[in-house]
């Protein structure tokens, strides 16, 4: 393995998280909040370790190959997991450094679980920061370190196909330069249309700023204890139709501004998933509508909810955990489905899912007519048995650790089973929230450290979807040969 | 679809049935306990329509096809499931029909879930039938049929193959009534090999006889409110080996009297279900050994439990349900993984979970060397990928149809999460007890008649590995075309 050059790009996005803590530093010296000295530091501290391990490990052989990737990617974002979290420990907003690492690494992975059982006690730097790592996380650390770096010149598609969601990766350019600087244009440019819808509605800019990166991220931090429950109805509209078109594919709007606009509504996995929201927010309200007294606050109140969790965000306007079951289940399984490949969401996809649902029609076809030979086609395309074979083993993986996960978490004393079982489905897919006693109204704050860092590590394995994660662990990624 | 054909062996099956409610009458007559007439009764109904089925749909073109197989199967499991029943009703033993369905299903699918909740208060001949049903149904009905009739030319394969349990069906002779002929012979073999060792060790030759269908089906019904916790530590020694015994593959018992040894013994599968289970004892044995005075209790303890679980039976020594977390968690694992396909257990099957874990192993050499081209071997054969792509669609079906059963379920009022879960678990892998409110000292009474129902569903499903339930309710297979 070229080790220089994992380190080398570890450096190099130590340089860019130090860049980046810049605007929060320029939110504590606007609010004068005592954010400055925490954020300075840290600052510093990123610039200073980026530099040195650049330097150290400058090397000529820039080629890396998928390994790399996948333990750049890893180690990448452990480390500004890492880093991240000390503003908060310095500043004593979290004084624990479990507890602000996995308060990063929830923002990061834009899951939006929190240990803070007030949040509004944070400052406003601190609150500022805790959701810009959101809008980082969300469109990815590495996509944005070859948008904005120069001189990354060789196999930088390891690096992004490693860390980009969904069962395959889009090329939107034969550059992949090109491809990581149009996704962040769209990423920025539906961002300040979001914070501008905002601002127009009343909310103020500050609060602005944090609600659109909760949803550009699709990550779903918030600053008030009832999360956007004290908005108007126009604001959480806004928030929750962003949060459904924070959980499309960006190619899609990438063929859209392209003017190819019938090979973007041609999607499959888009209909799919929007018929998957409105099928879930016409049951979810026909369930609710007894509990409020206009129909139109139950419709909102559906929307908002099914959109916050199929996009994996993690908003709330209301109390969900207070819904009927039917409601909750709907909610649970909404959870794992997740939304588009290739968007800022997380769970397993809708896409693998439409793909599984295929293969197993075909598969009872193939029982009945034994002789007969059908392709699956996704997308227009027909889908080769590699990728079928892929995504089988992907799906396998996921339940595995999912139990795995869940079988650690279910030693938290005085948990109940539910609370663990959506604890972990919630971190696992990247929501925030789950039901009982980690409810939109409660935090993770009662779990014990281990099992905290064990809840951010299904964080990590879920935003990264697994592999990286997994091949940074095994033995043979550390043993030298 | 050759419905006439269809019918006519429902027929078959329906004479069968009626022959083989002659042993627990002849137990009824010997302990004069009542049930003479309930028995009588339900033998002439069913070898009545039987007759009637037979003549009335006979027909020249005896070919069927795949889908004739699988409707077959299923109708022919609700069939016997619900006349099997009767004597239960007409009885007064299990009033209500439901219940009765409830436990006649849960017998032929060698589940072991019990309505009753006082199980002693049975009368002989009601708990030979109801232990009955698990030595018929654990080789299989379908099985048996071919076996003992004649003159049923043509494609009986479709019928063997949905009716037994794994990935690919072994062949054990070219003809087709051979194979079913010698599963039976050594069923029946090693039935009276246990029923031997438990009368040699003391327990009445009645108790034998339940116990023995019991392990044999790997079942699970008892006699007893305490299971087998109340024999001696031979007899309970004697029914544990017993369980592991039949999560064997039979074809490798058929390989060992071929004196093929060598080849029986090179079994990836049988390897890997050993390990498994001595791995499973050892863990549990180190966490309950403070329980218990002797560490020979606890490995014994431990050891049952844990053969119960994996051969998917259901005795019990000792209630579970009080172990500590690590032991209920490990036990609620094997669950889901089963013994050996080709046996008469439950599950997702070792070979499955084998084959997942060497796909899992593949997709990440592939990912690091994209271009090395490494195939998968298993029992010294390589596997081709339709194969593959079947066991990740298998998988994703039985997970989707957890999720599923899981999800009605949960709307049983008063219930908690972990025994919603571990029943429908229990039911679905064809084990028994779950934990908690369905833990091995408690029933399955409390349920709703409709979940009563819907958990018998999951029970048909996990027994006949879901394809032949799914096909007969898709609405393709009753629309006349």
């Amino acid at each position: 393995m070229n080790r220089k050059m994992v380190y080398f790009l570890i450096g190099r996005i130590l340089l860019l998280l130090g860049g980046l803590l810049a605007l929060p530093l320029a939110v504590s010296l606007y609010y004068w909040d005592g954010g400055q000295i925490p954020f300075l530091i840290t600052m510093v501290l990123c610039l200073g370790l980026g530099w040195l391990l650049c330097r150290v490990f400058r090397t000529e052989n820039q080629v890396i190959f998928a390994k790399e990737g996948f333990f750049v990617t890893a180690l990448a974002w452990l480390s500004v997991s890492a880093l991240g979290a000390l503003p908060f420990v310095i500043s004593g907003s979290i004084p624990s450094f479990i507890d602000a690492f996995f308060e990063t690494v929830s923002g990061f992975t834009t899951t939006g679980a929190s240990i803070l059982t007030d949040v509004e006690a944070l400052s406003h730097s601190m609150l500022f920061w805790r959701s810009f790592t959101h809008w980082i996380g969300g469109m990815g650390v590495l996509v944005l370190m070859v948008a904005v770096m120069p001189n990354l010149s060789g196999r930088t598609i390891h690096v992004l196909r490693a860390e980009m969601p969904g069962p395959t990766m889009g090329k939107l350019s034969p550059k992949l330069r090109d491809t990581a600087k149009i996704l962040y244009t769209l990423y920025i440019a539906m961002t300040l249309l979001e914070l501008v819808l905002l601002v127009a509605g009343g909310m103020p800019l500050f609060d602005s700023a944090i609600h659109t990166f909760g949803t550009a991220g699709t990550g779903g931090f918030g600053m008030k204890a009832d999360s956007v429950g004290s908005y108007s109805p126009y604001l959480q509209w806004v928030i929750a139709v962003f949060m459904m078109l924070f959980g499309v594919n960006f190619n899609l709007y990438f063929l859209l501004i392209m003017r190819r606009v019938r090979s973007a509504f041609r999607s499959e996995e888009l209909w799919t998933y929007v018929f998957i929201v409105l099928a879930a927010t016409g049951l979810i309200c026909w369930d609710i509508t007894p509990l409020f007294d206009h129909f139109s606050d139950a419709i909102r109140h559906a929307f908002f909810q099914v959109t916050t969790i199929s996009s994996t965000t993690g908003f709330s306007t209301v109390n969900f955990d207070q819904w009927p079951t039917l409601s909750r289940m709907i909610l649970v399984i909404l959870m794992f489905i997740g939304a588009c490949a290739g968007s800022t969401a997380g769970g397993l996809k809708v896409s693998r899912v439409v793909l599984l649902y295929k293969t197993t029609r075909r598969e009872i076809r193939h029982l009945l007519h034994p002789r007969s030979v059908t392709s699956i086609r996704f997308e227009g395309k027909p889908v080769d048995s590699t990728t079928l074979i892929s995504i089988g083993t992907y799906f396998a993986l996921y339940i595995g650790l999912f139990a795995a996960f869940w079988f650690v978490v279910s030693f938290q004393p005085g948990f109940d089973g539910a609370s663990n079982f959506t604890a972990v489905a919630a971190c696992y897919n990247n929501i925030g929230p789950g039901l009982n006693l980690v409810g939109p109204a409660l935090s993770y704050a009662s779990y014990t450290p281990i099992l905290k860092l064990v809840l951010a590590m299904a964080m990590l394995f879920g935003r990264l979807e697994i592999y990286p994660m997994l091949i940074s662990l095994s033995p043979s990624t550390w043993i030298k040969k």
